[in-house]
C-alpha cells in the first residue's frame, strides 16, 4: 500500500486524555481512534494487525477442533435472570427497547447464549464433546474505563467454550487449549514474557489459569517460579503458600503484569440453569460439564504495543505487523515504484512511504513509530552500487544488500 | 469436515413461528439458530457461508479503492443530537448505563462516527477523496421483526462512505460502487434476477438506487424495464412518469423484491452538522460532499436462499456454498475417508457425511437440504468400476465418473 493514499496520518503529540502507552503509540501511528472513553474505532493499518491476531487464534484454536460460529450482542433478559446474572454482574449493560419494552443484555460473555444452543444439538452422550467458539464484540460498563485499548467498554473476544461428559474428559481438553494458548502468543511474539499463572478458581476447581504477559502497565501482581517458568496470581497466593505449586520453590520473582487470556472450567455452573443434561450410555441423565477459554484481542494488541516498543514507536513481529517492509524513498520516486511492485508480486506485504512533500526525517521518523520488522530505503547513493539499505526495527544494524539478491533475502 | 464431527444437526420441522423460507430453510440444515424475535446466531455452515460473502464484498470493496475499518457499536450521545437523529430516527436503540450514566446509542449506521473520523485526517484537498468502509453487527429497534434473516434487530452490515471535494468527484464514484455491486451480487449467484433499482433520494439528489431481487418474500414493488434492465421502485414511480427513466419505455413489469443494497447520495448532510469543510487550492473553506452505500449481509443470505430453492433445500452456488462437495458414504467408509483425504488434499472443500448409523434416504436428504454444489456418492456398485457418482445440486442428471479423474473434473 502506498502511504499516499492512506488516509490516516501520523500524529506528531499523543492526545492528553491518554495517559497509556498504549494509547499513545496507537493513535500517533494511526492504528486507532478514539470515539470516547473506552471505545475506540480500529483504522486501517490497526486493523490489519487485529485481523492477524485473529487469524492465529482461528488457526490454532480450529487445530484442537474449535467449531467457529457468531453469536448475538443482544440477548434476552430471561437467561440472564436464569443464570441470575442480571442483576448480579455489575457491569453488565441492560436496557429497554423504548417502543417494544423488550429488555436486552448487551452481550459480554456468552454463556447464555451458547449453552441453550449446543442443548440443542448435543443431548446424548455420543454427541459429546463440543467445542464452539467465536470471534467479535463484546461489551462491559466499565466503571473507569483506561490502559487505553487494554480496558475497553466495547472490545473483540475470542470465547472458547466446551462441553463434556465428565471432568476427566474436560481436564484432558483444558491441556489441549492451555498448550493453544501457549503457540497463540508465542505466534504474536510475547511467548517470552508470558506465564501460565494460577488464578482463582471457582466452585468447581481449585484454580484457574491465566496467561500473564509482564509489563509495567499491568495491572494485576504476579509471582514466577523461574524453574518451572509458570506463576502465581497475587490473589491465590496464599493458597499456594507462597511457594510454586509445581517444585514447591520459595523464590519467587514478583512482576506487574497484564492477563492477556484467562482458562477456566465451569463446570456445571452455565448448564444447570438451563437444565442441560446429557444421556449417557445406560440411558441416564448425567450433568454436562463445562470450559470456557478467552482472549481479548484488543487487550493483546495493546499488550504486544506495551511490550514490544521503545522511544521511537512500535516494534512488531513480523507474524502480525501491518506490513512486513516499510519502503522509503528518498527522491528517487521511480526506482522505489519499480522496486514497489517487484515486491508486491513477489507477495511481499509492504507499505511505501512515496509521500513527495515530506521530508527525510519525517519518514524515517514515521517508520520507527508504525513499527514495521524491515525497513528499505532507496537512495542515490546505494542505487549507484545497485544496492539498498535494509535495516531491522529490532536492530541498530544498517545492511546495504544488491537489489537482486533483496527479494531472495526476504522471503527466506 | 467431517458431518459426524459437525455438532449441529439438520431438523425435520421447521419451527412453528419461523413463516419465511429463508428461516425454514436455514435453521432446518443448521445453518442458523433463532435466539428471539430479529436475533439468531450463525452456526459452523451458516457462518461459512457469511465469510465467504463478506470475502467477496470486502474485494470489491478494496478493488475500488476502500480501506477497511472497524467502528464502535457504542456511540456517543452528543453525536447524535448533532445529526437530529437522536431523537428522529425511531428505530435507534439508545439507553443509558446503569452507573455511569453515560447515554449511548447502539450503532444501526455510522456518519456519526465516520465523518468525525475522516476530518480529523483529510482537511485539505490533497487529501481527498476518502472511501473507507466497515463489515460489523448493526442494530436497529425494527418495530416488528419479521421475514427470517431478511429484517433483524441485529445484523451485519457493509457500509462504504465516501467523501469528495465535489459532486462530479462524487457523481463518478458512485459509478464505480455501482458497477462494484453489480459485480458483488453475480458473484453471490443473483445477478440476473438483481435490478438497479430507481429509488427516492434526498435533499442532495432526486435518486438513491437500491440493488432489488426478485422473489415472493420480497416486500418491496418495482417496475422492470426489461430493454435496459432497470427497475423503478413504486415509491418513485409517479416521478418517472410511469416510464423507465432511461428509454421512456412505458412497458413496465410489476414484481416483489428484496433490496438487497442501496447506494445513496448525501450531500453534505453528515459532514455539515460536525463542521466538516475543506481547505480548496485557494485556501477557501467547502463542504465535503459524501456518498454512502450499504449492504446488508444476512438479508443477502436470506435473498439468495428465498431465490435459490426448490422443495428439497438450498442451492448455493459454489462462489459461497459452505462446502463444493458434499460427500455421501453408503456403508463404504474406507473408500469414502481415502477420497475424503485427496479431495483435502487437493484442497477441495468438502463435507463428508461419515455418520454410520443413518440411513443412506436420510443422507440423500441431508445432502439436498444443505445444497452444496456437487454431491458425490461412494457405493459399491460404482467402486467395482473404479467409478463414483457425481450430481450438482441444481440439475437431475446423474453422472458416473472414473474415480481417477474425479479431482481434475472437480477443479476444472
Amino acid at each position: 500500500m502506498k502511504l499516499s493514499k492512506l488516509f490516516t496520518k501520523t500524529i506528531k503529540e499523543a492526545p492528553k486524555d491518554e495517559t497509556s502507552k498504549n494509547a499513545q503509540l496507537l493513535i500517533r501511528a494511526g492504528f486507532v481512534d478514539k470515539v470516547m472513553a473506552g471505545v475506540y474505532t480500529l483504522l486501517p493499518l490497526g486493523y490489519r494487525v487485529y485481523k492477524k491476531i485473529e487469524q492465529i487464534i482461528r488457526e490454532e484454536i480450529n487445530a484442537i477442533g474449535g467449531q467457529e460460529i457468531y453469536m448475538p450482542t443482544l440477548q434476552p433478559k430471561e437467561r440472564w435472570l436464569l443464570t441470575k446474572r442480571w442483576e448480579n454482574m455489575d457491569d453488565l449493560f441492560r436496557f429497554t427497547s423504548h417502543y417494544s419494552k423488550i429488555e436486552y443484555a448487551l452481550g459480554p460473555t456468552h454463556e447464555e447464549i451458547v449453552s441453550p444452543l449446543v442443548k440443542k444439538y448435543a443431548s446424548s452422550y455420543k454427541d459429546l464433546p463440543v467445542y464452539v467458539y467465536h470471534i467479535q464484540n463484546k461489551f462491559r460498563d466499565e466503571k473507569r474505563a483506561k490502559s487505553g485499548i487494554l480496558r475497553g467498554r466495547e472490545f473483540m473476544m475470542k470465547d472458547l467454550y466446551s462441553f463434556h461428559v465428565n471432568d476427566k474428559d474436560l481436564d484432558d481438553y483444558y491441556e489441549k487449549a492451555k498448550q493453544a494458548y501457549v503457540r497463540i502468543f508465542e505466534r504474536c511474539g510475547i511467548g517470552s514474557s508470558t506465564y501460565i499463572t494460577f488464578a482463582s478458581g471457582g466452585s468447581f476447581s481449585k484454580y484457574s489459569h491465566e496467561f500473564q504477559t509482564i509489563t509495567k502497565a499491568g495491572e494485576d501482581l504476579i509471582y514466577i517460579c523461574d524453574k518451572c517458568k509458570i506463576a502465581i496470581n497475587k490473589e491465590v497466593l496464599n493458597d499456594v503458600e507462597n511457594k510454586c505449586p509445581e517444585c514447591g520453590n520459595k523464590e519467587l520473582k514478583e512482576e506487574k503484569a497484564v492477563e492477556v487470556g484467562n482458562i477456566f472450567k465451569l463446570g456445571n455452573k452455565y448448564s444447570e440453569p438451563f437444565d442441560y443434561y446429557y444421556t449417557d450410555e445406560k440411558g441416564e441423565k448425567k450433568p454436562v460439564i463445562m470450559g470456557c477459554y478467552g482472549i481479548g484481542l484488543q487487550r493483546l494488541m495493546g499488550t504486544v504495543v506495551e511490550t514490544l516498543s521503545d522511544d521511537k514507536g512500535m516494534i512488531w513481529s513480523e507474524s502480525i505487523a501491518p506490513f512486513k517492509v516499510h519502503l522509503l524513498s528518498l527522491k528517487q520516486n521511480e526506482q522505489a515504484e519499480k522496486l514497489y511492485k517487484n515486491l508486491e508480486q513477489a507477495e511481499i506485504e509492504v507499505l511505501y512511504d512515496d509521500r513527495e512533500e515530506v521530508s527525510a526525517g519525517e519518514k524515517f521518523a514515521d517508520a520507527d513509530l508504525i513499527g514495521c520488522p524491515i525497513r528499505l530505503v532507496v537512495s542515490e547513493k546505494t542505487l549507484k552500487e545497485d544496492s539498498i539499505e535494509v535495516k531491522r526495527r529490532d536492530s541498530d544494524e544498517v545492511k546495504i544488500i544488491k537489489l537482486k539478491k533483496l527479494i531472495t533475502e526476504l522471503t527466506l
